[in-house]
């Protein structure tokens, strides 16, 4: 089974073709510039990038990327029959969907419904859809940043704010980077030997977004961002969190709409907003190294936000089977890692530094002391893996229906 | 020594005189409505409540309340010259006053600068120091809710926005109840018996108002308000934190100004927005015993946000001497004690659930199990006493350098 993953923003749209006997990825590109000037589309096969001419809208991205894998001179597949399934990464599933879901046009009508809870990527996103029916036949599949999270009991998703305007207004907590932090759940119940639905982890996703989850026997319980990915944990470019008054004093002093100054928290701040040099956590503990205070500052603050929201998970858990650190940040920077993880010593949890530092990248690494109370784990995460897998269960029941059906 | 305590409202003003020999309350009392209709003055007096006519000002207030007090037929004090000094509760000391400060005219200037920063508080407490200088000769203090939090660490205080305008626009963390934490702090040296200097403590304040002081070596080093008393846990009508974006969806959906927006947070949310019944944690809970859900909820909300607030603040100390409880809240309500700590077990922080509910109303409670890493302590708070003591302090080095002059 070939399953192609689609990953639709406003003027891109990123696809990856993946071979489900092996879990392995056949070819990944992307469609640049959709609709601007100088569009390009990419190929990348085993580390050979190769251009195409661009796209002029969605469809005509899927179209062209679709003659691309088909061409015989690519040589990736011979034909669309190949291809079983599509799965789409879709940013918000609300409050009603609380997993992947097969495409239906009932399913497009909500999809349309919810695009007041992600104005931007939402209309991306059905667009990529609408692209793919409209050249395709074959079953596609919904995958929600949201989904995972939609476990998450009142008492952590209700925002203490009045509750008929949190109901009407569907104010709350949803969270993102579900796909994440559900194939680390899965990846770890396999390092642990353990049934996912037995599992308490406190997962640090880390990367230019960033969001931290606590998962009790396999379910999140709770998770640091919100009703928007702006919430929670100082990230790249966003603030992350800050005393609300803040957006009324930035409206104030810069003169600035109340959409601007939420503009302004989600793109001028974060690592970039402290340093005024990079939103790039290397280049940032570079520079900081180099004796740049600005740089220093983003880099403790980092690690204090992410310590902070760690450990404010810790009494969530009556037992808690690993911390975990995954995404750029949390894969690749030992240096952050060990700075979040000191000063949890006194609870018994307990980082080594030579494991921390000696290990493989882009495998499973076991970085706490063997006196740790709690192990502490680095697991690379593989959102399109999961988005593959959850495209792959969904198609596969259904082929069993219909076979069914078939044979009665 | 005997010291008059003011702490001025928009149109109110609540006084105390204290006797700093036995740092006991001589009276109290409340001028209320000034300058509204039905303005009216209490005095309390051993259990007794007079009242009075009401002022039509703030100074009017001061005077009468000085009538009051030497009135023969009220028998507090014979005459002014009784009281030695008088300290002002002060909302904000922004960046400049890391501690309490002797009122002089360079001092009214700064206090008049810092306005911006307490829109709603300090020009009512500015007033107040104004009446007293009017109509009184002895030495002003101003003791700022913020000065304990002055020593907080920049990773701690900034918010991860542009530094340009945290700089320039003085957007940080201040931090308050610092009267109320640097009380616990002092009483905290004295149970354990030892030196501030060498004391590590997670304070919970939790009232009307509640926040969470993480003190280091006797210092605050990381408290949960902010800019303002918005940020942090859910409040008896404040929200606490939400992501910034709720803001926005307020302002849009609800058609509010983003002034009316942050209002709304301030005074419809926390327990009162959750519940649609009380703010009042004793009645909240009362209705939750009936099988009211929504104050269940926000019950549970409530223990859930100080829970991972508390948590959060574990790996910030290298060794906890205590986790303190107080204010109304965290002096009276054993229930939601128990519901905060249960979850910490597993890391060696253990509530005795007896000593939690069998215990002395206003005195110093052990609460944890001996078998506990961390001592949990119920502590009641007295921020006048703090006031009286650091206005005491003020007053009485003037004066002996004052005598040193004079002897010279």
């Amino acid at each position: 089974m070939k399953i192609l993953l689609i990953n639709a923003g406003s003027s891109s749209l990123k696809y990856q073709l993946l071979d489900m006997k092996t879990e392995k990825l056949i070819v990944k590109g992307n469609c640049e510039k959709i609709g601007l000037k100088d569009p390009i589309i990419t190929l990348k096969c085993n580390g050979k990038e190769t251009k195409f001419d661009g796209a002029k809208n969605h469809e005509d991205a899927i179209q062209k990327v679709l003659n691309i894998l088909t061409s015989p001179e690519n040589s990736v597949i011979k034909s669309l029959d190949e291809i079983d399934a599509v799965g789409h990464r879709v940013l918000h599933g609300g409050e009603i969907y609380t997993d992947s879901v097969l495409i239906t046009p009932k399913v497009m009508k909500e999809l349309e419904k919810l695009v007041p809870l992600g104005p931007l990527h939402m209309p991306a996103n059905i667009a990529g859809i609408k692209a793919c029916q409209a050249v395709m036949d074959v079953p596609q599949v919904a995958v929600f940043d949201t989904a995972f999270h939609a476990t998450m009991p009142e008492k952590a998703y209700m925002y203490p704010i009045k509750y008929e305007d949190a109901k009407k207004f569907k104010i709350r907590k949803y969270g993102f980077h579900g796909s994440s932090h559900k194939f680390i759940t899965q990846e770890m119940a396999k390092i642990l030997g353990k049934s996912i639905s037995k599992l308490n982890l406190i997962i640090a996703h880390l990367g230019n977004g960033s969001s931290i989850t606590c998962v009790e026997n396999g379910k999140s319980v709770e998770t640091t961002m919100g009703l928007t990915p702006l919430q929670g944990l100082m990230m790249g470019t966003r603030s992350g969190d800050v005393d609300p008054t803040v957006v009324q004093y930035l409206c104030e002093k810069k003169n600035l709409t109340v959409d601007k100054a939420i503009s302004y928290l989600n793109k001028q701040c974060g690592l970039l907003g402290i340093s005024g040099y990079t939103s790039d956590q290397r280049e940032l503990i570079a520079k900081a190294n180099e004796g740049d205070e600005r740089c220093q500052l983003a880099v403790e603050m980092l690690a204090h936000s992410i310590k902070k929201n760690i450990a404010s998970y810790l009494p969530l858990l009556p037992r808690i089977d690993a911390i975990v650190f995954t995404g750029g940040i949390g894969e690749n920077r030992a240096d952050t890692r060990e700075m979040v993880m000191t000063g949890f010593e006194h609870l018994g949890i307990v980082i080594d530094k030579k494991k921390n530092t000696n290990f493989k990248r882009g495998e499973v690494n076991l970085i706490s002391s063997s006196k740790s109370n709690v192990q502490i784990y680095v697991v690379p995460t593989d959102e399109e893996l999961l988005m593959a897998r959850d495209t792959k269960k969904i198609v596969s029941a259904l082929s069993s229906k219909k076979s069914l059906k078939k044979s009665k």
